[in-house]
């Protein structure tokens, strides 16, 4: 049942024929540009030609969507990546770049018979200043690289998220990332200070800086923050770095209902205030998917929460809150007068009659074990059958809704059997962003699904003033749906940036933009 | 001696033929746009074209240049605007956006016969959301108005500077104002999270969003954020709030020389952390132009200072720095723990042998003093004689070095007076950003001033890593340097993008870009 990733990748788009066919005459010339070092001490460039090493360039994180690149050209510097663009806009010939290929939107793959252009060489050991704060590093290196060389110098690196150990600093600028500590710390926008880019015309773009403060023309990186590569290939980024908080500390809370979370959510800004770094929301049924071992509080059935009545909300919500501090005595006070204020105001809809008390971290082990129980969700989820992942955003007292509206279209209008099909959701409270994820158990209803989910989710955003994507971007998955969160005027503007910057649209094509 | 203003801004730029000349028709068209309301409750607009009424809006704040705008227009409405830069990109009127007309590039004024496009009667009260923690605030606000209307609903605006009781929200957006809170808070680029523009060709484009995260395809509202009204004009936007700081904490310093300056600036940065809002640096120099009263430390003679020695650096700085927290008690205990380092890191270059400690404010009104200290010196100094402004960033190392090149080349190169001719520098640190003031108390030396000043001081900036404009822009004053802070490909860019959204060049023109 269903499409195969090929499949998938065709039902979005239908090949241009404004791209020429690479031919062995394109692999030559292009072979002959990554082969020649731009200096002594320059390392060769790469080009992948069989099949089996270009594989998993092809396809998606998820496994979705497959391409049919004929070549992966892995440049060793912002040099060979300016002549593969330059030749490859003259030729019409389509390039896909790809970093961490972590996405989710089907944004970083082939769709066709585009060639990739891979960061992966360009991996330079990241520079961190520690006086102008700040760390520059190259497209290939892996975020989680850049958050250690930083740490090193007593610094921190202001994104992680789930994805560290894969995502590279390229594509985390290009899709401006997220993450788990974007209500502390802010977006790529805030926080990255200069990039180096090359056009898809195949110009260089020196915009590297470390300045905080730069007022002098148009700030043209933004163009390249969240363009998911379409406009240029970002090559370098310097990004501004933070003290390392002298003390971590973190609590998970039960909750009785999503009202509750609101109030959690506001105590937490007034007694946390300027120590809060995350505030998670993972609600029952996403915690009913982890492993056993690792969830402290009790299993609820599937059963138990979907046939209890006929409002299909949660039966409970976990909410991990984040401090970081430079002063352990001050944030331990801050976190206490928190959680006493929380027992205090919610009483019962925290503790269960004492059956859920607060868990307060004791030790690093065990802020790890906590942490991994948020970042496990999407993980296990994945692993349980065929997932259907929306992130999507809402003004944070509309945060849940959209769980609760398709769970109504699944299980009601639907009549699906949740021990089938499960509808959750978790995400970045503060920021109103949250993973509506629905896993089809037996991957036997995929047609059923998409023709219920699709486009009704994004329509509801559309109707609740949310956006269709918070974090993960627009990539090829979301492109029809943009007009639901974006003006004709702003589709218009988008457009007309993308073909004044790429008149042949080389980059990237099928993503993002509905262009023919 | 010295131009006039209506001179200088000729000196600056020929006017373009490319413009219509303004009619009796014309005005006739705008009068009837703005005249007619949009809806029932909508005030009319305005049109002035009595020279008195012109007046302020030809010239700029420091009353350098002069323009002869034939009419101001004050529309009420966003549809009135649309209406109006429609209208004047088909018939190729050029059109200045001007809100608050703080600015200090000549960004803001007519050069010419350019029609003044005002946001003034665009004021409706701000409206502040505390579930999504923001405010949507029209173009014509006052920055302080916005500010006390978020502070009523317990919320902080990230923005606050000198010319806070002038300056517009649409101008702050604009320009992607700095100001004191900018290391703590971010930059517009980090806060505004929506924008309603209407472009140069009259289009509105609704980018509108109280949002955190929302990466629905380009994020073209930072196209508008700095680009200084030559894209489009702001007609709203919506801020993101912070909580608003219980407590609030400052303490001045004197030190004895630029090294301890940097050394108190890692000191804060790892006891202060979280909390450090302002580290705001005045060289003795600046601190001498101060009415004497409010300044606590003993005064410092120019020709002490300059005549000691060849070096040319200044007898001593103040240092500003104040924390916002939630906790009184824990801010104090970390500025106690802040100070007692300093002391014992910095001794003698601290406090002087006991002569200089550092001065802790004891209540609301000091507080107000000492950044009265701080917020006075720019004032002072324009009210001395001709002033010569330069708002530039560096690394932070390097803070400093520009003012003693400047001194350098008027004292000894150009061997001028200290008593006629003084220069000093003071700024916000923590972003590198320094004011460089240059002040002819005799306004005899303009001239030489104009000579030895430009483009060495911009060139030095060059030569340093600095920027030519730090947080005041370009405008018209740094448009002919802008190559020394960009590379050709990046102002080829800036110019294509105007270009394309701005094709008969209508707005703001001679600003920012050299474009014929």
């Amino acid at each position: 049942m269903g499409l195969t990733p090929v499949e998938r990748a065709a039902h979005y788009a239908t090949r241009s024929p404004r791209f020429a066919k690479v031919t062995s005459k394109h692999l030559a010339y292009l072979h002959s540009v990554l082969d020649t070092p731009c200096s002594a001490t320059q390392r060769r460039g790469k080009m992948l030609t069989e099949a089996q090493a270009i594989a998993p360039f092809n396809v998606d994180w998820m496994g979705q969507i497959e391409g049919a690149a004929p070549a992966v050209l892995l440049p060793t510097s912002t040099a060979q990546v300016s002549e593969i663009l330059r030749y490859c806009q003259a030729e019409r010939l389509a390039v896909v770049p790809q970093s961490g290929n972590t996405g989710l939107v089907y944004g970083a793959e082939p769709v066709f018979d585009e060639l990739v252009l891979s960061t992966h060489l360009m991996n330079a050991a990241p520079v961190v200043s520690t006086s102008t704060m700040s760390v520059e590093a190259e497209a290939g290196v892996i975020l989680q690289q850049c958050q250690e060389a930083c740490a090193k110098e007593g610094l921190l690196f202001p994104l992680t998220m789930g994805s560290k150990g894969s995502s590279m600093i390229g594509g985390n600028v290009s899709t401006n990332a997220g993450g788990i500590h974007f209500a502390r710390y802010g977006s790529m926008h805030a926080n990255v200070l200069g990039v180096e880019v090359v056009t898809a015309k195949g110009d260089v773009l020196n915009l590297m800086s470390t300045l905080r403060k730069d007022n002098a023309g148009y700030d043209l990186k933004h163009l390249f923050i969240g363009s998911e590569g379409t406009l240029g290939v970002v090559t370098r980024a310097a990004i501004k770095l933070f003290p390392q908080p002298a003390s971590r500390q973190l609590a998970l809370f039960r909750l009785t209902d999503f009202e509750s979370v609101l109030e959690l959510y506001q105590l937490a800004n007034s007694h946390l205030a300027e120590c809060l770094s995350a505030f998670e929301v993972m609600d029952g049924e996403s915690m009913t998917t982890s492993p056993a071992a690792e969830v402290p509080y009790e299993r609820v059935s599937k059963n138990d929460v979907f046939r209890a009545g006929t409002s299909f909300s949660a039966a409970y919500f976990c909410v991990l809150v984040e401090t970081n501090g430079s002063n352990e005595g001050h944030d331990f006070d801050k976190l206490s007068g928190f959680v006493e204020a929380a027992q205090s105001k919610l009483g019962d809809r925290l503790n269960g009659g004492g059956q859920y008390e607060p868990i307060l971290s004791q030790s690093a082990t065990q802020t790890e074990q906590l942490w991994s129980l948020r970042e496990g969700v999407p993980v296990h989820l994945a692993s349980g059958g065929l997932i259907y992942k929306y992130d999507v955003s809402f003004p944070i007292d509309k945060f849940y809704g959209i769980v609760e509206y398709t769970r109504e279209i699944l299980y009601k209008k639907e009549k699906m059997n949740p021990d089938e099909v499960i509808v959750v959701g978790y995400g970045h409270f503060g920021d109103g962003n949250i993973h509506l994820n629905v896993v089809d158990l037996t991957r036997s209803h995929v047609e059923q699904l998409d023709a219920a989910l699709y486009p009704a989710v994004y329509e509801y955003c559309a109707a609740h003033n949310g956006s269709i994507s918070a974090e993960h971007g627009v990539g090829m998955q979301k492109r029809d749906y943009l007009h639901l969160s974006r003006t004709p005027g702003a589709i218009q503007l988008m457009k007309d940036v993308k073909t004044m910057m790429d008149p042949n649209g080389i980059l990237n094509p099928y993503k993002v933009l509905q262009l023919e």
